[in-house]
C-alpha cells in the first residue's frame, strides 16, 4: 500500500534528524469521577485541600463537581509525564475521605440526571456554560471521562527541519502545516487508536435511558453493545449532537469554520467542538485569535479512554505507542481531507465501534478490506519506519509486536480483558474493586516523588505538597534543589525545602555562628551553657586547669554536621584536651569550649509559631547479636531502604571512617569486634542524622513548656524555619519537668539543616 | 606623711590583685558650644543629622541648643574610650556647616542672656527644668562646658576583693563602701585634680557681668583672675549657689540628704547637685531609688575642664593620670568626711583657684603647708604605689614625673600654657584658631574608625554612620564583623556591613548561584549572555566546535572573587579550552560557559531603589617606568596606604601568585620583566577589588538608563543591598547609549561582596 513518504523519511536521515524527530513535549490530562464506597457518584464538594478550582494548575474539576481533572505540566519525556500524573493521582486519592476515583471512562452508579452536581466554579461564564451543556447533552453524558494526550514535536526538530527544507514560508506557517498534516492523518486513521486504547466496553444501567434500552446486558446492571470497545467513542458517548465538518486545510480556514459554527449557534462555544483531535495554540485567553496569530503549538488527542487496568488510567505502553503513531502520521503521505474524506473517517470510526477490528474499512473502493487488514499494514510500515529511525531498538519493536497481536487477536485488547473480567463479576463491583485496590496502592506509594528521586527528600515532599495546593514549580538548579514556586503573582524561591525568603539573611548568619547564636539566645532570656571561644591553641591550653575533668564539649565555631567536635564526659588528659582542640581548629579558626549538658538530644522542628515535630536523635549505632562484627552490623543496618545518601531518604547510611574508628578506639573497640547479644555500640558521639544517627518521633511526648522554649529560641534568631536542638534530662519525670523548665540551663543550638 | 594604706596595698599583692586593681571601665562625656566663624555662639538648631536629642546615645544637646554633648559608651580601656570620643568629635565637626566646636570650657562670645537659645527638647519636664535653671543661674553660666569622666573598678577586681576580704556584708554594700571611700578621698583631694586639669584661665568680656567687673584683663576682651587656672571651678563657674553639705558615710544617708535638699527646694532636682564627684547607679529612671536598691555602679568626675590644647578636649595623659589617682584614692587611708571636713575640702578647692598651687593647704593644723608640698607628697606616694602594683613600668613613671614637674613649675601647667598663648593673641582669636585647626584635622581624619581598624572598612564606615545617627552598636563576633545595631526597640543584626535582615535568605542563595541568577534575571526581562552549564568535562569537550574561537568566558558556577575563571577573547586551542574547564572544575562541580561580553566593567552599588555608587573596576595592573621590574612595581604600588589586606582599606594589595604568573605567562611576560615607560601590565583578567584591582568612581558619569537596569536587576533577586556588575561598551558615546540600552545583552552579575 505504501503509505510511508519514503522521500521524507530519507530527508530525515540525510539531515541527521532521526533522534530529533523522536523528541517531543508531552502532557496528560485525566478525569476521574469521585464515588462513594458503594460505587455511587459522590455528591460531596471538591476537596478544599486543592484550593481554587480555577487556580490549581494540577487539580481541578471538570463538568461535574464530582469529576476531578488532573493535569500534568509539559515534559520532554513520557516517563516524567507519566510519573507526574501518578503523583497527582496519589495525592488526590490520599485526600479523599471514604471516597474513591472511579477508574472507568463510563460513569459509576448515577442518581437522576438533575441530582448530578454541576461544578460550582464561582465564575458566571463558567457556571452558565456548564448549565447549557447540561441542558443540551444531559448531565450523565458529561460525566464520561477520559485521557487527553497533549503532544508537540520538539522545537529543535521543527527548527532544523525548517532550516533544512528551506521552505519559502515563515516558520509559523511551516509549523502549522506540519501539525495540520498530522491532524488530518490522525483524524483519518483515528479508528486504530480507538481500537488500541478503547477500554470502556460495559456500562451501568443507571446511564442514559436511551442507551440502556438499546443495549445487551451481562447481568442486571452491566450493559454492553456487542463488539463495542468504547462507549465513550460511540454515539452514546461524548460527541457533538451531529457530525460537524470544518476545514483542516489551513489554520485560517479552520478558524473561520469554527467561528461560523458558533455564530450559527450550532456550538455554544468553540470549546464544545468535541473533535477527537484538537489543534491548540500556546496558552492564551482567546483560543481562535491565538491560533491565528501565533499558530499551532501542540495537538490534543481526546479519544483515549480511561484504562481501568492501570492505576494511572493509561499504560506507559499506550503513551509510547501513541507517540510512535503521531510520528508515523507525520511521515506518511498527505492527502486531501475535505467533507467527503471526513465522512469516510467518521464511517471508519463507527465501523470500529459497531463491528470491531474485523469491521469494514470504508474508502477503499477496489475491494472489501477489513480494518484489521489495514491495521496490520500500518504496523508493518511503522516497523519499517523504526528500522530507519531507531534501527534494532528492541523495546520499540517489541511494543509494536504487542500491539500487532492485539489486532490479530481481539481477545488481547484492553476492552476485551475488561469485558471478560466484568463478566466474572459485574460492572460496578469490578471497577469498585479496582478503585479500592488503586487507593491502597496510592496509600502505600510512600514518601518519594517518583521521577524526582534525585532530589533531597525534603524537596520531594515540598513539591508534592505544592502540587496538592496547586502551586506551580520549576527548577532553577535541580542539582542544588533550588526551585521556584509560583502561585498567581506570588513567587517564592526555595532551596533545599526550608531555605526561603521567610528567613532573613541575618537570621541565617546568626544560626551559622555558634558564638553569635549563644549571645542572641542569652539576650532573649534563654539560658545557655557557659563557654568560651578560643582563637589559638595557646590560649586554650592556658585554660586547661580551669576545665580539667569537667564535662565539656570542644567544637569549631561555625560548622554543622557534627564535624570536629569532641566531648569529654569525665576525666581527660592534657594530651586529649590538646588533640581535641587541634581537631576542632582543623575545621574553624575559632573553637568553642562549652560545658557539656547531659541528657538526651531532641530536635524541635519549628515553623513560625509552631513546633511541627520533635525528634529524639540517637548517635549512629548498632545492636549486637553475638554473631556479627560491628562492620557487618553496620552494613546490615545500612540495607534499610530508609537509609540512603545525600538526604534523599529519611535516614543516612552509617559510615565507618576515621572519626568512627577513633570513637570506637576510645571505647577500646574495633570494627572487627563482635558485640554481645543486645549490646548497643555507638559509632559517633554526636547524633546528627547526617552522620548516620537514628531519629525517633517524640512530637507528642514532649511537654508544652519545652516547645515554648524552642519557639522562643527560633524567634530570638528571627527564624521562620528552624531546628532547635535541646539536651533534656528526665523528660519522663513529671517532677523534673516542672523544676527544670524554669531553672535549667538548656543547651540550645539552632540549625538550618532542618 | 604616710597616706598610703600599706596594709591594704600588701593585701592586694598577697592576693595577686595587682593587675585587676588597675582594670576598670571608662566613659567620657564632653560638651562643646557651637560657634560661628567669628567665635560667636551659634544660634542655629542642633543638626538634624544626629536625630532625636533624647534618643541619640552619643550626640545630644546639654543646657543650650548650641551646646553639643558627646557621650562615649563604656570601655575597658582608656584608649578605646579616647578614640571613640575623637570619632564622635570628628563626626560632629563634619556635620557642622560653617560652624565650629568651641574648645574652651569658658563660653565663646555671647549675646545677651535672653538671646541664648535654651535647648528645645520637645519634652515638657526637660524644657521646664532648663527654664528654671536659666532663671536661677542665668543662661551664660549654664554654657560652661567640661569633661565628665566616668569610672568604675572592674567587676572581676571587686568580686575577688570581696571574696578574699571575707567581709561579712552583702556584696552590694561592700561595693558601695569602696566607692564611698574613693568619693570621700576624691572630694577631699580634688584640688590636685583641678590643678592638673584646669585649662580655663581666661574668659570673654561677654561673660556674666559680675565676674567681668571683678576681673583683670589682658586686652579689651580677654579677662582673667590672677592665679586662677579654671574659671569653671571658681565661684564664677558651674557651681551650686551656696555650698551644700550631704553625708558620704553611706548610700542611705547620701540619698536621704539629697532628698531633703530637693524637698526644701534648695535644689530643683537631684540633677542640680553640682558636686565635683557624683556616685551613680547603673542606668535607671529613678536616680536615688536605683542607688538605694542596686548600689553605686560608677563614679562621675565633673571637675575636669575642656583642654583647648587637644582636639579631644582632654589628653590621653590626663585620662591616664585621673585613673591612677582614682586607684590611689582607694589605696590611701580613709578618714571621716563630715560637714567640717567638707568645708576644709572646699577651702582647699578655693585656695587652689584663688592662689594656685603655691596657696595654703587647709586642714593641716601643725604648720603652714602649701598645696604644692602636699601635691609632691602625693606624687611620691603614687610612685611608691606604682612600684608595688606595676614595678618599673616606665610609661606610668614618666607620666607621674611629668605631672610632678607641673606642680614644681606652674608655668608647665595646661592653664599656664593656654594663658601664655592667649596673651600673644586674644581669648577669642586663640580659641577660634584652635577650633578651626581642629576642624581641619577632623576633616582630614579619613575613612577609618580609630580603635576599630581591625574591622573591615565597610563595617568601620557603617559604625561611624551608626554613631552619627545615634544607633547603638555592640559586637556579636568582632572577628567576623558581626554587629548588633539597636535603636529604641529596633534591633538589626549586621554582618560585614551589608548582610542584614533586609535581604532574604533566598535572595542570597540566588546571588550565590550564577545559573540561578541568570534565570531569575532572564525571567524579569533582563537580557543576559547566552551560555550553558556543564557538570563534566566530557560534555564540555563535546561542545568545543560550537564555541571554537568565539569570545567566551569559562567559570565555576558558584564562586566569588574571580577564582577559577578563564576568558578567551580570540582564538584558543582545544587544549586551552580543556585546561580552562579543568581549572574551573577545580572550584565547582558545575562550570558555566558564557559568551564573553566586551566593554568595561562597572559595579553599580544598589541600595533599595537607588544606585548609590558606580565604580569602574580595572584588573590588577602596574604602569611601567622602564626601570623597575613588574614585581618591583607591584611592591611599590602596594605601599599605597589605601591598599591593605582583608578589606580594611579601600583597595587590596596586588598579589603575585600562581594565577598572576599564569596570566603574565599567557602574555609572554615574567615577574622579572621591566615594562617600558607608560606600558600598563595587567596581572589579572578579572577586575575584582579582592584580587588587587583598581576602582575608579564613575557615579556621576553613567547614564540613568543603566542605573535603572541595575536597580531592576537587584529587584529581580529581591536584593536590598547588591553590587550589580555590568560590562558596558562605549559609555561615552551618546549614540551608542541610546541604542544599546534597549537592544544590548548586558552581562550582569549580582554580588553580595558589595
Amino acid at each position: 500500500m505504501g503509505m510511508l513518504n519514503r522521500e521524507f523519511l530519507q530527508f530525515v536521515v540525510d539531515h541527521s534528524l532521526q533522534k530529533d524527530i523522536l523528541r517531543g513535549n508531552f502532557g496528560l490530562e485525566k478525569e476521574n469521577n469521585r464515588v462513594d464506597g458503594n460505587g455511587k457518584l459522590a455528591l460531596t464538594p471538591h476537596p478544599k485541600a486543592f484550593g481554587g478550582k480555577m487556580e490549581n494548575p494540577y487539580i481541578r474539576t471538570d463538568f461535574s463537581e464530582s469529576q476531578i481533572e488532573m493535569i500534568t505540566p509539559v515534559f520532554e519525556t513520557i516517563d516524567e509525564t507519566y510519573h507526574f500524573l501518578e503523583t497527582i493521582h496519589d495525592l488526590v486519592t490520599l485526600e479523599l475521605q471514604d471516597e474513591f476515583l472511579w477508574p472507568s471512562s463510563n460513569p459509576p452508579a448515577l442518581p437522576k440526571d438533575e441530582e448530578i452536581p454541576i461544578a460550582n466554579m464561582n465564575d458566571p461564564a463558567e457556571d452558565k456554560y456548564r448549565k447549557q451543556l447540561a441542558e443540551k447533552y444531559g448531565r450523565k453524558r458529561q460525566l464520561m471521562s477520559g485521557i487527553h494526550y497533549n503532544f508537540s514535536f520538539h522545537e529543535a526538530f521543527l527548527r532544523k527541519l525548517y532550516e533544512e527544507q528551506k521552505a519559502n514560508i515563515p516558520y509559523k506557517d511551516f509549523k502549522d502545516a506540519i501539525y495540520l498534516k498530522v491532524t488530518r492523518n490522525l483524524l483519518r486513521h483515528r479508528w486504530l487508536l480507538i481500537y488500541l486504547t478503547g477500554a470502556s466496553p460495559v456500562f451501568s444501567k443507571t446511564y442514559i435511558e436511551q442507551c440502556v434500552q438499546l443495549s445487551d446486558h451481562y447481568d442486571e446492571e452491566s450493559l454492553f453493545f456487542p463488539n463495542m470497545n468504547s462507549l465513550r467513542n460511540s454515539i452514546c458517548g461524548y460527541r457533538n449532537e451531529k457530525p460537524l465538518v470544518v476545514s483542516f486545510d489551513s489554520v485560517g480556514d479552520y478558524v473561520r469554520d469554527l467561528q461560523s459554527l458558533v455564530q450559527t449557534e450550532e456550538l455554544l462555544s468553540v470549546k464544545e467542538f468535541y473533535s477527537p483531535v484538537r489543534m491548540k495554540p500556546a496558552k492564551g485567553n482567546d483560543f481562535l485569535q491565538d491560533l491565528l496569530q501565533h499558530g499551532i503549538a501542540y495537538l490534543e488527542l481526546r479519544m483515549i479512554d480511561l484504562n481501568p487496568l492501570y492505576k494511572n488510567g493509561i499504560s506507559l505502553e499506550t503513551m509510547q505507542f501513541v507517540h510512535f503513531f503521531l510520528v508515523f502520521m507525520l511521515l506518511i503521505q498527505d492527502e486531501p481531507f475535505g467533507e467527503e474524506e471526513q465522512k469516510v473517517a467518521a464511517l471508519n470510526h463507527d465501523s470500529l465501534i459497531m463491528n470491531g477490528i474485523r469491521g469494514r474499512l470504508f474508502g477503499e473502493e477496489e475491494r472489501f478490506v477489513t480494518l484489521e487488514e489495514k491495521a496490520l499494514a500500518f504496523m508493518d510500515e511503522m516497523e519499517q519506519m523504526f528500522q530507519v529511525l531507531k534501527p534494532d531498538d528492541q523495546p520499540s519493536l517489541r511494543l509494536l509486536e504487542q500491539e500487532k497481536q492485539k489486532i490479530q487477536n481481539p481477545d488481547l485488547s484492553y476492552a476485551a480483558i475488561v469485558r471478560s473480567d466484568i463478566q466474572k463479576s459485574s460492572y460496578l463491583s469490578y471497577h469498585l474493586d479496582r478503585a479500592k485496590q488503586y487507593a491502597k496502592e496510592s496509600k502505600a506509594s510512600g514518601y518519594q516523588f517518583i521521577g524526582y528521586e534525585d532530589l533531597e527528600l525534603s524537596t520531594q515532599l515540598l513539591l508534592k505538597a505544592a502540587v496538592k495546593r496547586g502551586i506551580a514549580f520549576e527548577f532553577l538548579d535541580r542539582e542544588e534543589n533550588f526551585v521556584l514556586l509560583t502561585k498567581g503573582d506570588h513567587k517564592e524561591y526555595v532551596k533545599q525545602a526550608t531555605k526561603t525568603s521567610l528567613d532573613s539573611y541575618s537570621t541565617v548568619l546568626i544560626m551559622e555562628n555558634k558564638v553569635v547564636t549563644k549571645k542572641v539566645l542569652e539576650r532573649n532570656g534563654i539560658r545557655v551553657p557557659n563557654g568560651q571561644a578560643y582563637r589559638n591553641l595557646r590560649d586554650a591550653m592556658a585554660d586547661f586547669e580551669v576545665y580539667r575533668d569537667k564535662p565539656i564539649v570542644i567544637k569549631p565555631k561555625s560548622t554543622n554536621f557534627g564535624l570536629g567536635i569532641t566531648i569529654f564526659t569525665s576525666c581527660f588528659s592534657k594530651d586529649d584536651y590538646q588533640k581535641a582542640f587541634e581537631f576542632a581548629f582543623a575545621h574553624d579558626q575559632t573553637v568553642i569550649l562549652e560545658e557539656f549538658m547531659t541528657g538526651k538530644e531532641y530536635r524541635f522542628l519549628v515553623m513560625g509559631d509552631e513546633v511541627v515535630g520533635i525528634l529524639h536523635r540517637v548517635p549512629a549505632n548498632v545492636a549486637g547479636d553475638g554473631i556479627h562484627t560491628i562492620e557487618q552490623l553496620v552494613n546490615e543496618k545500612n540495607k534499610d531502604p530508609l537509609r540512603g545518601k545525600g538526604y534523599k531518604t529519611p535516614l543516612e547510611q552509617i559510615q565507618i571512617g576515621e572519626v568512627e574508628e577513633m570513637f570506637l578506639k576510645n571505647q577500646s573497640k574495633y570494627r572487627s569486634d563482635i558485640p554481645r547479644q543486645g549490646e548497643v555500640v555507638y559509632l559517633r558521639e554526636n547524633s546528627n542524622i547526617s552522620t548516620g544517627g537514628d531519629s525517633i518521633d517524640f512530637t507528642d511526648d514532649i511537654p508544652e513548656s519545652y516547645k515554648k522554649i524552642a519557639i522562643q529560641s527560633a524567634k530570638a534568631a528571627g527564624a521562620a524555619f528552624c531546628g532547635v536542638d535541646m539536651m533534656i534530662d528526665h523528660i519522663d519525670s513529671e517532677i523534673f519537668r516542672r523544676f527544670m523548665i524554669h531553672d535549667e540551663t538548656i543547651s540550645i543550638q539552632l540549625q538550618k539543616d532542618y
